[in-house]
């Protein structure tokens, strides 16, 4: 067993007494029943794992895990490997974009070096991370949200080449024609995107035996996208909601709901981003974005700029009166 | 001529310079050039309209027109008509979802009484108002944004039987089948859509000969739609922008464009409604929304929802360094 832990064990379920509670209280609340119904389902699924009638997003803690990938020497990317570590340090200086966003909205950004600097194997030929550095990097992402002392956690990644590996896992294991995962990420050219779809189909071939999900994500996934899924698991054991960003997060999120059906229940899409597979792979785990604005950032920026639609969710329900209150106020 | 004023007449412009400044930044701040485009394109708009290198979204403010409609006699509502006074008194307490949104954001809630409890005509059988009453409407809808001292106009309405005043507004300059613009608004029954469809037929089929696209709002339109189309009118002589909400909102905004194709150059669709005639006007307009989460209030709370949006796009091009300034800073 990875440090993934034991998958098909039960997992933490959200309070149904709370989410119970907040709903029977939008169906009363002063606007027809039903009119702003998927925000009142936002306010339900958070009042239900914060276990609270007043659920709130007062400590949003933007979680950005930060690695470098053996496939970029492949010429899948438009950028060099090199600015992996740039844009660590832009997060830690607070100028990058999620840190605007961050501040604007209240929140935090913890960015966590999962392996900047310290490339995975090549994906095309080798396991892309050893049983030890996949741990260790799960590890890394369970301790990331022990400590975020967070009321929603906002899942978010960089990593030159990323992309490659997400196309990977996901073509691995949801199917179909490499061609459809593979995107241009961050902006690669025509001849980047041929090398990027041949990186794919030869890691595909490569993990062809290949049928458990976390195997996948070992051999042709990524440190940050480990670290993800540890943060995931972590956060369902604390029964902390989680906002996914782009088709990175969803690739590292995928391999847990593939094991079970219901490790995503406390998660919810933030967006969905540019990158065709990311439209195909939250088809694939049944997540709605809140946001469709084709975004390509990553860092967690799609997952950000859907936080103060929680926040109106929440006040939504618990600020307005119920036509009791109001008709009848004490 | 209305008191919208001479809509062929050239329309103010935004400011190329400063839109032009804000774009060249958006180009070169630290992300992959257009990996925010959509948002981008949001800050670079309202630079343009806000004349400024520096766009901000400091002063929302909401401006909620209601008013009565005399087609409410005809059992075309979920609700009875005396719901439009209580949910005006409910604005004007704070109480109602467009003041608690608004509360959240730090944006201003205008409620503007243009007719509640004083219907207009019944649509089906004459025209919805005379001359002097949309005129007075309109100029109504011209005050309110000239008070407001905002930086961005929240463009809402409360009025019960209004979603059948905008079906008829949009069958009738729009064409096509009648039951496609007749949607349930705030969840009428079977019966009640039956009849709302009947009532748009027999407005449109009596307006048959009307061309004039103002003259078919104040044909079969309400109040509430003539002071919007004024509030737009108003907003755009004062180069201020402005969020649309949802179906009625954009049925007020249909005629100005329909004699001015540039007369929304200042307006952005907040987000598309549930009611399936919004989808179809968004499309006419070509106003692509911002948000789409089934959500069919009114009161301009999908407009309101999207602000944040645009306060994000504003720093996510001022506040995030440039790569020169990255890279070599002073």
């Amino acid at each position: 067993m990875s440090a993934l832990g034991d998958l098909h064990a039960p997992m933490r379920q959200p309070d149904a007494l709370f989410a119970g509670a907040v709903a029977a209280r939008a169906a009363e609340v002063l606007r027809p029943s039903g009119a702003l119904q998927r925000l009142d389902d936002l306010a339900v699924w958070l009042a239900g794992w914060q276990r609270t009638t007043n659920p709130r997003i007062d400590r949003p803690v933007a979680l950005v895990f930060a690695a470098d990938h053996g496939v970029a020497a492949g010429g899948v990317s438009a950028y060099p490997a090199e600015i992996t570590a740039s844009m660590l340090n832009a997060f830690r200086s607070g100028a990058s974009s999620i840190n605007v966003m961050a501040r604007q909205l209240g929140a935090r950004v913890d960015a966590i070096d999962v392996g900047v600097g310290q490339p995975t194997e090549d994906l095309r030929y080798a396991p892309a991370m050893d049983h030890r550095r996949f741990d260790d990097a799960v590890l890394a992402g369970r301790a990331a949200v022990a400590s975020a002392d967070a009321d929603v956690i906002v899942l978010g990644e960089m990593g030159i080449g990323n992309t490659t590996a997400a196309a990977a896992v996901c073509a691995a294991l949801c199917g179909g024609d490499t061609d459809d995962w593979v995107g241009r990420g961050t902006g690669v050219d025509d001849e980047g995107l041929a090398r990027k779809r041949d990186a794919v189909t030869v890691a595909r071939a490569r993990i062809a035996g290949v049928t458990d999900p976390v195997e996948v994500l070992r051999q042709v996934g990524g440190l940050e996208l480990a670290a993800m899924a540890g943060a995931i698991v972590e956060a369902r054991s604390r029964g902390l909601p989680l906002l996914l960003d782009g088709y990175v997060t969803a690739a590292a999120a995928l391999p847990l709901a593939c094991v079970n059906r219901d490790a995503l229940a406390h998660c919810v899409a933030g967006h969905r981003s540019a990158e065709p597979g990311h439209r195909r792979v939250l088809a694939h785990l049944g997540l709605e974005p809140l946001l469709d604005l084709g975004m390509r950032l990553g860092e967690g920026s799609g997952a950000m700029a859907a936080v103060p639609l929680l926040s109106l969710a929440c006040r939504l329900v618990t600020d307005v009166p119920t036509f009791g209150e109001w008709f009848a106020p004490e």
